[in-house]
């Protein structure tokens, strides 16, 4: 980890941390990231120190309340900022005074809506004392093993019906890491990862990024245990060289995911009037994502779908797919998703096709599956058939990566069909993915389950086939470099662990 | 309604039905298929009379069981054929004998697995009787409005846990027809719109297509009152000719989506050994679809989300798109997906941008919107600030389809914003999306209180721009013919009948 990333520690795991703005109405951002750190202190998550800081309030939610950072006792090594944008330079002040190691800057109303004399003040104070912001216009950071919590968006609505519902949820641990520009976007994948069941090991808005970058961040990260994927939103990268430098090292040990936009020039002039980005030509970006081997989703979907994949299964170390279906329709797009992405769905080789063959002849598949790839049981699919022919397609050296089309409605289909494939798929390490089409009941299990035993499973043959090219694609990064073998190795090893 | 396709009215409205292979095994298709006319008949909503035919049985649910086609009393309109694939040119001599109008061959084992002969056989036997036959190899007809159900498979199923759960579900009525050569993808999209709460008129799987081919069915479904939007998936077109003809005329009174896979040289191959389809060139089909404004998604996902913009809202008259959000990010990712699609995210006109500034001084939105499209009223939404944008974009001449991003997350927006628009939209006969990104709770009860109000929602920007992007397909596609005018009219009178 370089000495810059170091100082971000700081950030996600302080000894001692400081809300200025803390309040007691409870429907401010500074009563609610107090709260969080409050909540998390007394459920032994969160282990530093924590103070208040409001000159107009004695005490909040029990703490004593300090009128400036200066007067909070101690070191200190953040401060997380939350009072108005012309407020700011003066708490940048004390917190140079108070030798503050990094502030998150959560208010807005700099740079992003021209104010940007207000931004460059504010960190000509934090450069004279040396310490790190992040933000401004940011959510700043949620840390799932740390209990460092910012997220003030309300956890839930109260309807006129009376009834109060979920509407930021909070997130659930796991492994995927979630970088972004736009806050908004930031708590939208939070939303929609936790309505999936999909865990995050860290969250960080970095909004005007006056100071902390999205490629510090991803050096960070790059070195935390509790991240296997990386999730990155982005609307312009600045210092583009630093950009490629880093990348390529964080790409060795752990896939990016990326999310560009302002891809067009409408949406580059949107970007521009959000945040003030300089947008750049979208080609450059593509190319320095491919140098880089950092992954780019085509839309939001591929970039969830890609994270699960690549947090659940090992790359490929090649472009060959096999696919196994129940239904000759889906297998049909699922090939043709395939080879539009550039993956390959060649004939299978004669030895597999033989052992579909003596399946056949011992009555295990029905006489009629075609088998040339995908192969297709057709609707007289059973459990046993599917795990026949997993474990086929897995002793086949040409296959390289897996797709499942276990679609439900073929009546001898029994949901253990799941636990026998993943069983299967635990003794290799090829990548394979599921997917069943559905959206009520039965559908939602089969899916539920598979992510459960840790097969990726999606929702259409075409969102399978792109996930299984997230895989492929940072295989073949990897190979390229050298460092697939000993990526693959590790991945294996955490993954027994689990 | 041309004298081809009036024939095809005793499919979906027979006086007469018979079930040769009716049976008490009640994981048999021929005793689901008759106990759902049993079901309907006894609900009243299927008319016509019901026959079982079966030499082994003598009742079945209480029905007398004849041994032949011929032994059924009086006129026979329909004959349901689920027997070995053996014995079908038997009942088909059989049903020459009584002079039945139309066949439904649910049995597999004809051309799909190599069988041609037999299949060729069948053919001639039914011309020789001058009888219409959809099949062989296929999961037949669901009408919602007649009662007539072929659907076979097992709607629920048991786990191992003893739990019962839906596992395929009934559709609902409404208003989308699919028409299908993948009786899996038939299944598969019955799920998927069910889940979604999203109603069926008609659901015609034709499989091996013999006789009745897709292009009859189009344009039967073309006069079909109950139907808004047709669905088609196919693997091949045969007859392209009569399909160019008759697609065009279908395509002025309603929008067809297509499905078409086998695009990729190995898609073609795997559609060849699935139904025995040639594909032929994927930019024949290309040309095919555009010349009769056929609209081609690009994915299953698109092709379900297009198919639920087109039967909630009217096309646009145009490709210029006005964007509201109150999230940056994603309104970025709109339009971006917007014009790749080949949308135009055009800067609002000169009067559109003053009404935004004028609501700024009013202090009506925040002073530091931006509006140049997208209109971003940023993280302090209320209600009424998206409604007066959506007024405001509706007004505008130059707008000709809007997209709405009301992402719920921000904390004072409340769930009434969405009846709110639902009503300024009433009033305009421009089409508008809708997108909120999230999967709990209050996502989940936005997207669906849109839909409800007939405004089609979406889990992502994209989504949310491709289903807009349908609608100006079809616009442009009826402006050329000089049929948008009534079209819309036609379409604006059945909305507000509901």
């Amino acid at each position: 980890m370089s000495a810059q990333s170091k100082l971000l520690q700081s950030f996600f795991n302080p000894r001692s941390v400081a809300v200025v703005g803390a309040t007691k109405k409870i429907d401010k951002a500074g009563h609610v990231i107090f709260k969080n750190f409050v909540e998390n202190k007394r459920r032994g998550v969160f282990k530093g120190e924590i103070f208040a800081v409001n000159p107009n309030e004695d005490s909040i939610l029990g703490f004593q309340c300090y009128p400036s950072i200066v007067d909070v006792p101690g070191d200190l090594d953040l401060a997380v900022i939350v009072v108005p944008a012309l407020v700011v330079p003066q708490i940048m002040r004390d917190a140079v005074k108070k030798k503050v190691t990094s502030a998150v800057i959560v208010s807005s109303g700099f740079g992003e809506i021209g104010n940007h004399e207000l931004e460059n003040e504010v960190l000509k104070i934090a450069k004279t004392g040396g310490i790190k912001v992040l933000g401004p216009n940011c959510l700043g950071i949620y840390d799932s093993r740390t209990g460092v919590d910012m997220l003030f968006l309300p956890e839930t609505k109260v309807l006129t019906s009376g009834d109060e519902v979920i509407a930021t949820p909070r997130p659930i641990p796991g492994d995927i890491a979630i970088v972004t520009q736009s806050g908004a976007f930031g708590v939208s994948s939070l939303d929609y990862l936790t309505g999936r069941q999909i865990g995050v090991s860290k969250f960080v808005s970095f909004g005007n990024k006056i100071d902390v970058t999205e490629t510090e961040v991803l050096d960070y990260l790059a070195h935390d245990k509790e991240t296997k994927v990386i999730l990155l939103y982005v609307e312009d990268i600045r210092h583009g060289r630093e950009f490629l430098k880093v990348a390529k090292e964080v790409t060795r040990k752990k896939p990016i995911v990326v999310l560009k936009t302002g891809r067009t020039t409408a949406g580059a002039r949107a970007a521009a009037s959000h945040t003030g980005a300089l947008a750049g030509s979208d080609r450059i970006y593509d190319a320095v994502f491919a140098q880089t081997g950092v992954i780019r989703a085509r839309d939001m979907e591929e970039f969830f779908d890609m994270a699960k994949a690549l947090s659940m299964q090992p790359p490929a170390s090649g472009p060959n797919v096999g696919i196994i279906t129940d239904a000759g329709g889906p297998g049909i797009i699922a090939v043709d998703e395939c080879e539009l992405r550039g993956l390959n769905v060649k004939r299978f080789s004669d030895v597999t096709i033989r052992k579909f063959e003596k399946l056949k002849d011992e009555g295990k598949i029905p006489k009629f599956a075609t088998n040339l790839n995908p192969v297709d049981v057709t609707g007289s699919a059973t459990s046993e058939m599917l795990e026949l022919a997993t474990k086929i397609l897995f002793d086949d050296p040409e296959i390289e990566g897996v797709i499942l089309l276990g679609l439900h409605h073929v009546p001898a289909l029994q949901e253990d069909y799941i636990d026998k494939v993943a069983k299967v798929a635990s003794k290799c390490s090829k990548p394979i993915v599921a997917c069943d089409i559905g959206e009520t009941e039965m559908a939602l299990r089969t899916r539920f389950r598979f992510d459960k035993l840790e097969i990726p499973a999606y929702s259409s043959p075409e969102d399978a086939a792109r996930a299984m090219n997230g895989l492929v694609r940072y295989g073949a990064f990897l190979e390229k470099n050298g460092c697939f073998e000993e990526y693959l190795e590790n991945f294996l090893r955490t993954k027994c662990k689990r």
